[in-house]
Parts: C-alpha cells; sequence; structure tokens
C-alpha cells in the first residue's frame, strides 16, 4: 500500500424525505443563494420542498448553471453572491451544479481574477464560503469530494481545480429526487462512476488490499443495479444503491493508498470539447480500447477484474482479459449507452483532429505510468471507431 | 437500505515514517499532554519519535492507562489537564489508551460530576479538548470514531459513550508501529476487527449492497492477512492491509444504513467482568455460538456470508450456515485464539452467574431484533463451553 492522507469532513444525510433535515443543517441566520440548472428541479418540485425547509431565512436564486458549468456563467453568481451579501451557497442538482457551486465559493472570497484558481489548480485558494448540496443525480460523486470542473465557453477548455477549503459542508442525497430523471442521464450515471472506480482501481498492484475489495464491491453494485437504475423508473434499493456508491467511488477513498490512471477522462475531455458529447459517453467509448491496448502494464489488475468482477477464471491470460473487457463494453451497451464513434457519427478522419488537441493541452504522457502517449491515445482512438 | 447519516472528519495519515507529520498536525502553540498506557510506547521508540516532532511546542505526559480504562485513572489525568492548563492531547497507543484519552477530553471541559458523561452515554458533552492519535495496535478503531468504553474499577462496569466532540483531529497509522507487538494482542486485534464487521452485516438483509460488499471485503481482507500479521513478525503488507481494514471497520461507513447486532460483544462484558478476559477472546468463544443459535433471524445473511466470504455454494442451507460457522471458528483458532470457554478454564456452572451479571445489567432484550433474551444468552454459553 502506498502511503496516503484521508480526510472526509463532509457530513451526508441520506435518504427518503431528508430535504427538511436543511433546517437543521443551514446556520438559522444564513443569507442563502440556492444555485441550480435548469428547470427540471422547479417542475419535479425540488427547489419548492428548499425553500420550504429555508423556513424564514433571507434566501436567494440563481438558475441556468449548464451541464459542464462555465466560467463565465459562474462569474455571474459570483457577482450576486457579492451584491446580496450572501453568507451561504446551497446547490440543488447533480455534478454540474455542486461543480460550479464549489468554484463561487472559492471566488467569492478570492480578491483577484478567478481565473488565477483554475490556472492554478485551486492552490490559490485560502478560504472559501461554506456550501451544500441536495443531489438530484448521482454520478460524479462532488457530493462528496473537494473537486471541481469548470469550462471555459470562449476557449472550450475544461479546466480542473481542488481544495480542501470546498468540501460540501453537508450534501442531502434522497434516491428518490432521480425518480425523474430521463434514461439517458440516469446511464450516464452508471456509467460515470463505473468509470471513476475502473480509474483508481484498474492499475497495478500494491497490496492494497481493502481498497481493492471496496472497488470491487462498488463495480459488483453498478453491475447489479445498473439495469435497473436505467429501466425501472421508481425502485427505491436500486437508486438507493446506485446513489451511495457513486458516492463512494469519487470521495477519495478507494483512491487512497493506490496509483491511479484517469487516462480515459482526459482523453475523453477532447471528445466533449470538439463533439459536445456527454462526459459519460466519452467513457464508455474510450475505456474498453485503453483497457485493451495498455493490457501489459495493467495484466495482473485485469486479471484479478476479469476473476473478482467478472468471475472469469478459465482460459489464457489474454482471453480471460480480452472477455472481461467484452463484458464491460456489453455492460455499457445494456444501458443504451453505444461505445463506438461510429455510433455517435464521429468519422475516422476525426482522429487527426483529437489527437492534436491532445498535444495542444500537453496531454501527451497519461496514466498512472505516464507512459500514455500521443500515439497510444492514437491507437486507442482508432480500436474505437 | 435504511436512512442514514454519516460524518466523519478525522484527518488519516497513514504509512511508513509518518509519525512526524505531527509538526504540521499539532497546533503549533499547543500545551501537549501526551497519554500512553505501559512502557512498551517508551522502549519501542515511539515516545522519543512523537517527543522529538513535537519540536519546542510545550508537552507533557501521562502514562498508565490500563487497558480497559478506568475512570479512576482517567480521572487523575483530567487533574493534570486543569492543572498544567493543556490545550492538545495527544494519545499514543491502541484502543484503550485512544478510549482514555476521549473521555478526558470530555472531562477536562465538563463542570459537573465527571461519571455523568458516562450514565448520560455521552449526551451531556457539549465541548472537548482537541486531540489526536499516534495508532500502535490495530483493532478497535477507536482512531477513527467517536466511541470510547470507559470501565469503573470500583464496580467493575464496562460503560460506553460517544459524542461527535470526540473524533480525533488526526490519526497517524504506521503499521510499522505494530512490529513490536506479542502474537497475543496482534491475534486478539485481528478478531475485535472481523467480529466489529460481523456485527454490522450479520444481520437481515434491507438491500444494502454498497455497505455488504464492503463489509464482505473487509472480513475478507482480515481472513487472508490475519495469519500472516499473528505468525510474520514484521509482514509491512499485511500489517497495513490489517489496519487500514480495522480502521474502516469501526468509522461508521459500515454500519450507515444497515441493521446492526453487538449482543456478542455485551454479552462478553460479562466474561471481561468477571474472569479478566481479553476482550477479544470473549468474541472469538461466543461469536460462532451466537451465530449458529440465532441462525433463524440471520438466515439470508448467513447464506450470504458462507458465499461470499467462504465460497461455500453447495449443500443444504443449514449445511452452508454451519460449514461457515465451522470456517469461523477455525479462523479463530488458525489466529492462536482458543474458542471455547473451557479453552480458558471457565467451567459450566459459571454460567448461572454469568447469566445473573446480564439480567443485573439489563442486557435481556439485545441484537438487531432485540430478541437476545437471558435465555438466548444462556443457550450461547452453553454451546460455548
Amino acid at each position: 500500500m502506498l502511503n496516503f492522507e484521508f480526510h472526509n469532513p463532509t457530513h451526508i444525510v441520506f435518504g427518503k424525505d431528508t430535504v427538511p433535515s436543511l433546517n437543521r443543517l443551514v446556520p438559522h441566520d444564513a443569507r442563502v443563494l440556492i444555485l441550480y440548472g435548469g428547470q427540471s428541479a422547479e417542475r419535479n418540485g425540488t427547489l419548492a420542498e428548499v425553500r420550504q425547509a429555508l423556513g424564514d431565512r433571507a434566501w436567494y436564486e440563481f438558475g441556468g448553471i449548464e451541464p459542464n458549468p462555465s466560467f463565465e456563467t459562474l462569474t455571474r453568481a459570483v457577482e450576486q453572491v457579492r451584491t446580496q451579501n450572501i453568507s451561504f451557497l446551497l446547490a440543488v442538482g447533480g455534478g454540474s451544479v455542486i461543480d460550479g457551486t464549489k468554484f463561487v465559493a472559492a471566488a467569492a472570497k478570492y480578491a483577484d481574477d478567478p481565473w488565477r484558481i483554475l490556472e492554478t489548480v485551486g492552490s490559490v485558494i485560502e478560504d472559501a464560503l461554506p456550501f451544500g448540496a441536495v443531489l438530484t443525480l448521482s454520478a460524479t460523486g462532488s457530493e462528496m469530494n473537494f473537486n471541481s470542473v469548470v469550462t471555459r465557453k470562449a476557449t472550450q477548455t475544461k479546466a480542473f481545480f481542488a481544495s480542501p477549503h470546498v468540501f460540501p459542508k453537508f450534501s442531502i442525497l434522497d434516491p428518490t429526487k432521480t425518480y425523474t430523471l430521463p434514461p439517458q442521464q440516469l446511464a450516464n450515471g452508471v456509467v460515470d462512476a463505473f468509470t471513476h472506480v475502473v480509474e483508481q482501481y484498474l492499475t497495478y498492484p500494491v497490496e492494497a488490499r481493502v481498497q481493492d475489495r471496496f472497488a470491487e464491491g462498488l463495480l459488483q453494485t453498478l453491475i447489479e443495479v445498473g439495469p435497473k437504475v436505467v429501466h425501472e423508473p421508481a425502485d427505491y434499493d436500486s437508486r438507493a444503491s446506485m446513489m451511495w456508491a457513486a458516492t463512494m467511488a469519487l470521495n477519495g477513498l478507494i483512491g487512497a493508498g493506490v496509483p491511479q490512471d484517469w487516462a480515459t477522462h482526459l482523453v475523453g475531455h477532447e471528445l466533449t470539447a470538439q463533439f459536445g458529447m456527454d462526459h459519460a459517453r466519452t467513457l464508455a467509448i474510450l475505456l474498453p480500447s485503453m483497457l485493451s491496448i495498455r493490457r501489459e502494464s495493467k495484466r495482473a489488475k485485469l486479471i484479478q477484474y476479469a476473476e473478482r468482477v467478472w468471475h472469469i477464471t478459465t482460459g489464457s491470460e489474454d482471453e480471460r482479459i480480452d472477455q472481461a473487457i467484452r463484458k464491460t463494453r456489453a455492460f455499457f451497451e445494456s444501458l443504451g449507452v453505444k461505445t463506438r464513434l461510429s455510433g455517435y457519427g464521429i468519422p475516422a478522419d476525426a482522429i487527426d483532429g483529437l489527437v492534436q488537441q491532445l498535444q495542444a493541452h500537453g496531454m501527451t504522457q497519461l496514466g498512472e505510468h505516464s507512459d500514455v502517449t500521443l500515439e497510444i491515445s492514437r491507437q486507442v482512438f482508432e480500436a474505437s471507431i
């Protein structure tokens, strides 16, 4: 096991009918800004519940945070925070709204150009407004971590930052809040959480037995409940297991003390930037090819993955690896997520441009061994046609 | 899954050579009281390392905290805290030292009779001195939870309390600090951690898939590394997995959203009280009988345990359950821990007295269904002869 530090102070309130606990969790003298995305939070009644729980606190609202939240939009929210003298932020939504709220929380307390927060990957953050979250979409784990991704619309740059100052104070996870989501978003959430686990698990062995077992447990859970989440409209148990699995997939726990990869995410960002493709769909396309092409450096863990997650124990090593990758792909497809570039109408001749963009963004040495070169990324794209 | 709240702010620093991080974790202006148990922390050099890391901070020491830390001893530590105007406590030891430090932290800030803290199970605690821990023995999970057990020597009463004010601010987990422990303490730690998991896992199913997988992962890890921990003196990887598994076994995570049992612990306390038996040995004796006698109400989870933890998939349900319980017993015995009362020289005619003590302590409705009556406890003792 590698040396590590683990610290996650977010207070989780999980279960049915938990939105009223806002009254206990938000300071009574707070001036609250509720941040949300589109109109679904209004339509499905969550915003009304939130307003009621806040009682006679002074609250204001900022809507319109996009999927891939933009620096431009969030900068307007920061202005509103200052104008209205806000003391507490409340994100109501999924990963994009929570990521955006993290940026607003940090930028509101930062005197210089807020773009510096992204340029420095968060290292300039010394303070942030406190904030909580009401989660309405399981996928990114943002509800229990200190990471955020913000996009600059002007340049289509996806920028990541992290800081212990932007842990949510609390997150309310009510699985019933996901009942009204469309199947595509639900499927995206399962693929996203699954890939988060794989990025922290499928590297090379370091005798981190607890982390491996936990990662395998999350993958098994997602495999078991994923199809129900997507195809059964209001099944509480599967939504609850999905919600908790997605949170645990990226709250720092399974990644503590182990090497991490993240090449699939970073290469996938170019597909989103160039074609506006949903983040999770980029992962579904690239992950199977990534695992297949990088099988030598991942061999020991791929065989462990085949055995413990997919119960594949016969055949040569490469046959077991191939079978595990086929099953991974079939799992994504079973959720209604296509796993080939061609399924999204992206032609083979787009690959040159994608590789050029990887180069322009400095993505030339990715993965747990920094050995995912542009040439490897090209092979991954080609194997994903 | 049951509704739950999860909040665990303890900062974990894990790995080799991590004691020097005390210099970063303890406030620079702190007046520190180092609390420890016997002379082993001095002999093995850990105390010297701690003193060096504290640098020029004002530090004092309080040694002699017993296994099963006593109210009487801890009350003396509280006096010293007040006399020396201590602002930060540092526990150096295992679960007993950390449990004791929690009591000192709360009592130092409590104006009335400190026994009230135990009488109220911690509910009167409104503040506590901040404290950290350097863990030298893996077993209880006290390094990452807010629970404590204190014994009143005068009456041989074991009293439990809990309060979110007594989470450690940090815990340093260096697996090499366990190298000098005797095999009996190491074996006790494995049994203790294993039973902590079972108390939160082997109840009845509530579709808590993540928690089940995590619990099974911890049990599998303990089964894999337990014998190496006990029989191989300085094997880093097994000590590291044991240390992290024991912490995760009782930090609130696997118990969130599921029913919990704890009858084995509560009945076992009587064996410690009457015969001075190590806590873990009481668990090793009682757990197999407890599972066997309560198999009807635990049937579904026992079968899951047999299959997922011990890979037992053939035979009738009762055969599978019996085999899983036999394997559990054999696992404890493989660590050098006897699993029968007779192995410790306790005769069958002691049972009447033990049952009377359970009654005197109000332990008449234990377990996840409150159906472990005195009669059931008697059967468990009789099956454990």
